[in-house]
């Protein structure tokens, strides 16, 4: 992990910068795969499944048995704990729900917003090294919330044709029971197309490996609504003198051991504090089971000493990481100064595990710098709010003139006598 | 316009489905302009501004002369209904912007979101054969109530290089004080990459050609972000035998205006009601300065004859109409059957020219079906939400063993140790 110290303002800019991801290559396979299942369906379907995720499966859908077996297979310890998380996350989540009100803008002129559940959702979680089933609650939870339709999961199988006991478990406390066996591309095209089997949906959730990425990406060129569009996983740390190296090493090594290519950043205006933090690195990442991994995203990583809090906080505005550590003596002080960031943890006691599991906020989060437009996955993105308006004869007298006018200045004259005509029969 | 009488659900699915747009021959032609603009800069941007907007620019910013100079152009009526308007939009989008509270998910854990303005948003106002400064309310209203730092407009010049004194009058009305003169895809692609001239912007705003459309499209996959995905206009009316058949017609030649390729639908379970309509609509055709426009539009477009209100609802709900007009006796009553719309209009005196110029609400919706799973622009599409959370020690002592769990069973022990590593040091 380089440091760099006071850089011009060039090194700066070009700090902010993301890692370009060369997937031109990928684009030909994926569109195939695309196009194979769109045309061939579940038989199409089960052939990838076979090439790719290497499972040989006659039912793509999980039967009620494997999900029952799987109740049985997670340890009450793992159960009690995915129910207390579930519990924060709905709670949260919950918060976000606020009916507007009904608003009459002009006398007689009524307007209002009302969010409507998106009707068919599908809920991609990677297979892998291991269970991501903590992504399910953040998918899952909001969705349910929401009042989704159909909600429908796709999970990579293992090449026995199993699911993870824990994924099955934490769909079935949500009430998601129709989960497929199918992994990558082949099952993001699935979802989008509709097979036999699986449902069609309208929107697609979760995140994934290139190919995954890429499909979600091409089908949203076709119509598809993904969550957010996405990257490598990153976490920037603003760090003064008050802070813990150990907790901050901690923090950084959690999301450096996410993947190869992902990014962790410290800023501080203490030089003292980084050499200290980059010392406790070294030492804790020797334990790590996922050592390659992290210290491969740590050769993409820096620590940026600069003069004082706020140049950390411009910086990190103009980055616009997915997590934004706060190891501050007065993060909330700070915490007006944030423009750019998705999700944003302050004070010694918030690690950014926290968030990825327990606290209660959502874990799908904008990357690559798109926390500068986007925001992280909530109960929002499972709805769409639906604008409604009711107008009376006060109403149109009152605004029917300004209509007229407005419609006319811009030669729409059939806009204009969709109201002529109703104010000439209201005087008559 | 066609109608049809109880068809057979392979016909109510073919009918749901939108006329594909060819762009393919475009994308090339697209991508060239981009590149151009990208590498180019000014320079680029001026010599496609002559060879495609025809106008010989040599300042891209409009002077403040001639923002000055519109002011005195634009009539006292239009101006005093562009006004009354924007009190309307702004009395409505403000109602939206609802702070959320902070919540203790657990004892000693805080959650909270907090809305937080996209910093830099740019506009596109298309220009042709009319000016459509009431897009400019729409979406400039919301900016400004959601504090956007930067907020640039483009428009195509006249081939004198001037622009509409409405739109100048109504970008000043909303302190918008950045526009510049450039359209279809080169002014998207200055907005997206910036010039000398032209601040970059992170979220581009706004209708347009193909050209337009293809722009923001292609610049979405390179990280920019768009108000919605773009397609023909539309609306659908569900209408009774109560509704006024004359009023009915109005409003579907309203839609019908605007382009060659809308769609107009109306739905009824009155065959009196749909013949009275089509009458109505013919006779008012006739005298309509954009009649060619409407009539083409009209040969796209159909009449549903189903047996009950209910179904038309079904229909609609698959259809998922940009625009939906309730003609009906009691249209509150069914409002709550609404799964899919971007706006609706109840009753005899909500026409959708009220939502297009002056009720409020907002103008700028999804089209093409998109309404299953987008809403229309509102404050949230200029801003994104940042979660925010805090951890004391009561609260990281309660989550930290769930955190614990969770992180093991997901094979992510960095993740594990940022909390083990912390309840140790509370433990001393």
């Amino acid at each position: 992990m380089r440091t760099y110290i006071n850089p011009n303002q060039d090194t700066l800019d070009a700090l902010c910068k993301r890692p370009e991801i060369k997937t031109a290559d990928l684009e030909a396979d994926v569109r195939d795969i695309l196009s194979l299942v769109k045309s061939g369906g579940d038989p199409a379907l089960r052939k990838l499944v076979l090439e790719l995720d290497q499972a040989d499966i006659r039912e793509l859908k999980v039967s009620p048995a494997e999900i029952k077996a799987a109740q049985e297979q997670v340890s009450p310890e793992l159960a009690a704990a995915i129910q207390i998380a579930a519990a924060n996350i709905e709670k949260f989540h919950r918060s976000q729900m606020i009916a507007e009100e009904r608003v009459e803008t002009s006398p007689g002129v009524f307007c209002w917003r009302k969010s409507v559940p998106i009707e068919k959702i599908g809920i991609y979680i990677p297979g892998g090294s291991a269970p991501l089933f903590s992504t399910i609650l953040m998918l899952g939870i909001p969705a349910q919330l929401a009042l989704c339709d159909t909600i429908i999961l796709c999970t990579p199988p293992d090449k026995q044709g199993n699911i993870h006991p824990a994924i099955l478990y934490t769909a079935n406390l949500l009430r998601i029971k129709n989960i497929y066996k199918a992994g990558g591309a082949q099952a993001i095209a699935a979802m989008a197309y509709g097979t036999e089997t699986i449902p069609r949906v309208y929107k697609i959730f979760g995140p994934g490996n290139q190919y995954v990425t890429k499909a979600k990406t091409l089908l949203q060129l076709e119509g598809l609504a993904i969550d957010i569009p996405a990257g490598p996983s990153e976490v920037l740390i603003i760090a003064d003198q008050y802070a813990d190296p150990d907790f901050i090493a901690a923090d950084l090594l959690s999301q450096a051991e996410h993947g190869a290519d992902s990014q962790v950043i410290l800023l501080s205006n203490s030089s003292e504090l980084i050499t200290q933090t980059l010392q406790a690195l070294e030492q804790q990442l020797e334990s790590l089971p996922r050592k390659e991994i992290a210290a491969a995203a740590l050769s993409n990583s820096f620590a940026l000493q600069l003069d004082s809090i706020s140049a950390c906080f411009d910086f990190s505005n103009n980055y616009a990481p997915e997590h934004l550590i706060l190891a501050l003596e007065k993060p909330e002080y700070y915490a007006g100064q944030i423009k750019n960031a998705g999700s944003v943890f302050l004070g010694k006691y918030a690690c950014e595990s926290a968030g990825d599991y327990a606290s209660g906020t959502n874990h799908t989060l904008p990357t690559n710098g798109f926390a500068r437009s986007h925001s992280g996955v909530s109960v929002d993105s499972f709805c769409k709010k639906i604008t409604f308006q009711t107008i009376n004869k006060t109403g149109i007298r009152h605004i029917g003139p300004v209509i007229e006018t407005m419609a006319e200045a811009e030669s729409l004259i059939a806009h204009k006598n969709a109201v002529s005509i109703r104010l000439k029969k209201l005087n008559l």
